[in-house]
């Protein structure tokens, strides 16, 4: 990247594309045909297609003022190479469309597909295709992922048992903590433009809201101790809701436990400084892009040692419904929780 | 469709998406699960997959003041359609993301499913998936279409050699001067909200522009004949934009001849009407739709008689260039023309 400014109407939208082209590889050996055509072509094998779309739009998604360019790019490629990561499934291609105004240069454009071409490299996928198109207002991004089953078995939200165990990777409430750090630094930049940002002490959560990295390495272990999980979903939208979800789809109840809740130290902290219960992040904070999946009992010493798989509740019958036990023991109602109320808690 | 407004906000994302599930049917027997888990499921066979992506965006693609809600959604499925059909391929799923402000309705978004579900019934397809989010601005449709290829065979744009026929389907420029017509109502309209719109003189090319359909009828008719071009692309930035990039990609030269060109008489006259010479509309117009292939001198004889493949130039060695021979047996180069230089014809 360079400090100069080429606006995209000098090169033209297939300027554009012949330039995103350029910065591209392809290197998955399923993909027969990339960008340059009027479709893309993908070799066929035993295993199963699995296709999932997201998109991002600026200012509902995300904000340019402390989202780097490079950062959103990874982070649109990550959301959803995890909807393929939920499934139990190997990312293999993406295509992504672009939405911009005139608002945005050449160089802008080029700080994305670095971020898009890095997730990319990370999750061992090929950029094939997409469209780029000029927007009256802001930038959008639409990612399309492909890829493929795992020795013909897709992990889907609906097969979840009684007494199976509840677990989740990583920890949670994160990202949602580093938003509310980046919105405070950005308020206050707003006050006093002369201010510097004090982000070095919050770098985790902050690094959690940017650049969340999908939970592939999770899988490949899954898939080298030969566990299949009963049933998995990803985090986008916090722990209750995606928890839900999985009971519902499963026709099952959850039990969750909340000292067993993955909160790592600093977001508990920030959490503190902020004034938010740390599990109410956890809960509904979202965006962590985390798995939660359930197996079977069988297979818990198998993991019972890693370090970034917690058990955090067990499935129990449908009847018994949906329920958080809290650390005092007190047993409330699993729900969800709209962010109108958020004040409440 | 009823008169009544319903807010998004009343039934929230999910609820929207549950509307949208109860409206889609899931017929394609390749389709193994749709809408509603971290990713969709498609089955595999020995034919390869083709995968494309449109994105339209209100406001640079669209223009609600005249474009219905399910002609947009028919559109934004036709297009996309369209590009499976340019390599030979069978489109089988398609997957949907809007971006959309609470300017539209539950109502608005039914409407458009209501053109979305039209299209995937016409070209036997499934609605699987995508992400339904809210916008600051305008209305954003992304579209992402999964194809199949025909007995092992996609046709790509680099296959033509000297000596091959050039074809196109339909007929070409009908939807530039579809276009034409709304904006001039558009333009009445607004100068006195009186008047009634007089759109039925010209319902061909105002259908053309509103409503095209992806010429998967062309595509099943030369399997039938056991024709596979040399090379296709479809029709979306105009006739000589796409004879270029056909040229460029296959390492050859085009021979274009003006009075081979298929011009429906109504666009013809509606053309002359706005003081436009309909090839200009032909060679610069866009968004027709239409295939353009090539294909070997020995199979011209299979389809010769088809009322609707047309047969407008040759392709000719690199070094002889690309070019038009006009009506007046003048030979010219064949470039492209930006619209800002429309008026120098």
């Amino acid at each position: 990247m360079t400090d100069s400014r080429t606006e995209i109407g000098t090169i033209g939208e297939f300027g554009l594309i012949e330039r995103i082209k350029t910065l591209t590889t392809v290197t998955n050996k399923n993909t027969l045909l990339g960008i340059g055509d009027d479709a893309a072509e993908i070799l066929s094998s035993k295993e199963n297609m699995l296709v999932s779309a997201d998109m991002l739009v600026e200012g509902t998604h995300f904000d340019l003022t402390y989202m780097p360019l490079p950062h959103l790019g990874y982070k649109a490629i990550s959301i959803n190479v995890s909807d393929i990561a939920a499934m139990y499934g190997t990312p293999e291609q993406v295509l992504v469309s672009i939405g911009l105004s005139n608002r945005f240069s050449v160089e802008a454009i080029e700080a994305l597909y670095e971020g898009i071409n890095a997730a990319c490299k990370d999750f061992s996928i090929d950029l094939i295709g997409g469209d780029t198109v000029s927007s009256p207002s802001g930038l959008i991004i639409s990612v399309t992922v492909l890829g493929r089953t795992f020795n013909g078995t897709s992990v889907r939200r609906n097969g979840a048992k009684p007494n199976d165990i509840l677990c989740v990777t990583g920890d949670l409430g994160g990202s949602f903590i580093g938003l509310q750090v980046l919105e405070r630094e950005k308020q206050e930049f707003s006050a006093n433009p002369d201010m510097q940002p004090q982000l070095e002490k919050y770098q985790y959560p902050v690094q959690r809201q940017l650049r969340p990295v999908a939970r592939m390495d999770v899988v490949n272990k899954l898939r080298e101790l030969k566990i299949v999980p009963t049933a998995m979903i990803d985090i986008s939208d916090g722990l209750a809701s995606e928890a839900l979800h999985l009971a519902k789809a499963s026709g099952v109840g959850v039990r969750l436990m909340e000292e067993n809740f993955p909160i790592d130290n600093l977001v508990f902290e920030t959490a503190m400084e902020f004034k938010i219960d740390p599990t109410t992040c956890a809960l509904h904070g979202g965006e962590d892009y985390e798995l939660l999946f359930t197996i079977k009992q069988d297979d818990f010493k198998k993991i019972e040692k890693h370090p970034d798989i917690h058990f955090i509740g067990y499935i129990q019958p449908e009847n018994e419904g949906n329920i958080l036990i809290s650390k005092q023991k007190n047993v409330l109602p699993l729900e969800v929780r709209g962010w109108a109320h958020f004040d409440n808690t």
